[in-house]
């Protein structure tokens, strides 16, 4: 049985006419009552909120994961509410379209699923929530919390900014009407610049220095391509582009098309 | 009647034997003889030698084009060579893919396709450079040489360059083995760091200096979105985030699938 609480009483209406909750819920606390498991996964900046309401509701044994994109200040801020029955994850699934419209049945087959257990977190928590996203089909991988947020600052943080990025660059560079000459890599490069601005500020802010510390090494990566391309070193460059080629090439297992990092 | 040259012999009997060039030839200037139009598609780099060794072979009424991704050196250098029946074209067609394993029937459909004409070029040769471009399936565009390379700069050149950084920012700053937690948006934003390093330094130094200042631009406004984010200034970065999106939304008919620009 599925019992469903959402911010918005459509969504929660949605998700009764669809059949995809059992029971739709306005009060996190009488949501939670008798639950096995929680997925909490709202943007990471309402979690602390949504776990203080619905804390009165959970028994003892119910296990608790999420499914946000940045962990550190994520696992902080829950654990103390919510104890060591609460073990965090990212399923890097999704993709640049939210809501229930973006719902697929197959949306964490193989995809990457990074569980963040601490010294707080009860092994068979940690055990029965590793499971439970193998069950969807994800490869789960497990780091620490702060680990997690360096990785994907880098692997998915970043190439979202990049995106948003490069797209108001565009913009603010070229005359108007240049966009309709973008071929597949600036369409497939700035993909992910339609996905939430609210979710992404969340997100971007709640990993602050790891993605400002990223950004600031693309910065001066950049910088350097500028000057190696100005000193007409091709050399230098060709290695450059000969050493992102190889590891690319060597990138493993396609993920399922469409499929993106979650809230 | 179709005849071919190329670079190396394997390709051109590759040509012939899957019945792509009625005629093949190893000297340039012989393959070109009698030809009512004459297209190069080698790297921009080996086009200057190109056209020498085949100007001998060139009818005063041969039409010649290219699909050259940098247009300012390159009709600068063949224009002294080839004359007023030369005009310049970018088909913005093709992937991270090359050779004829490439190779597809439906690879211009719908593809822009930039011209690029002088005071030198033929009026009568534009019209026909650009029925013969259109009749392949790409949407015309006609501007300089030197407007194209500062577009085509940002719209390709630039999202290729932050390809191969972000792939060499992630081996160098990440523990080994965390490729495979790459999700969606890495592999998107990666995704041309698998086109040919020789191709693309080619491309990167012959339009070296709009290269170099986009990078310049783009370098600059990574390190502003982390001052926003290390200033704790949500307001500023959501804005930022919204502005790429309502742009990103309104990006124009899709490209065909894993098309990209040419050689």
């Amino acid at each position: 049985m599925i019992s469903a609480w959402a911010r918005s009483d459509d969504e929660l209406k949605e998700l009764s006419r669809r059949g995809l909750a059992d029971f739709i819920f306005t009060n996190p606390a009488a949501a939670v009552e008798n639950s096995d498991l929680v997925v909490l996964c709202t943007p990471v900046g309402s979690m602390e909120e949504l776990a203080n309401r619905m804390a009165p509701g959970l028994a003892p044994t119910t296990l608790i994961t999420d499914a946000g994109s940045v962990k550190a200040c994520v696992v902080d801020q829950l654990t103390p509410i919510l104890g060591g029955n609460y073990v965090g994850a990212h399923p890097m699934a999704g993709s640049e379209r939210s809501g229930l419209g973006a719902a697929r049945g197959d949306l964490f087959a193989g995809a990457p699923c990074l569980i963040t257990p601490t010294s707080r977190s009860n092994p068979s928590a940690l055990a029965r929530v590793k499971l439970f996203w193998e069950a969807l089909g994800c490869m789960v991988t497990i780091m620490s919390p702060v680990e997690h947020d360096r990785v994907v600052a880098r692997l998915s943080h970043l190439p979202h900014a990049l995106a948003y990025a490069l797209m108001n660059l565009v913009i603010d560079t070229l005359p108007e009407g240049s966009l309709h000459l973008a071929g597949g890599s600036f369409r497939d490069a700035t993909r992910v610049a339609a996905s939430s601005p609210e979710l992404w500020t969340g997100i971007l802010t709640s990993n602050g220095p790891e993605v400002a510390s990223s950004l600031r090494e693309m910065s001066k990566l950049l910088k350097s391509m500028a000057t190696a391309i100005g000193d007409e070193n091709p050399d230098s460059l060709l290695d450059f582009l000969k050493r992102a080629k190889h590891h690319r090439d060597s990138l493993p297992l396609p993920a399922p098309p469409e499929t993106e990092e979650a809230a």
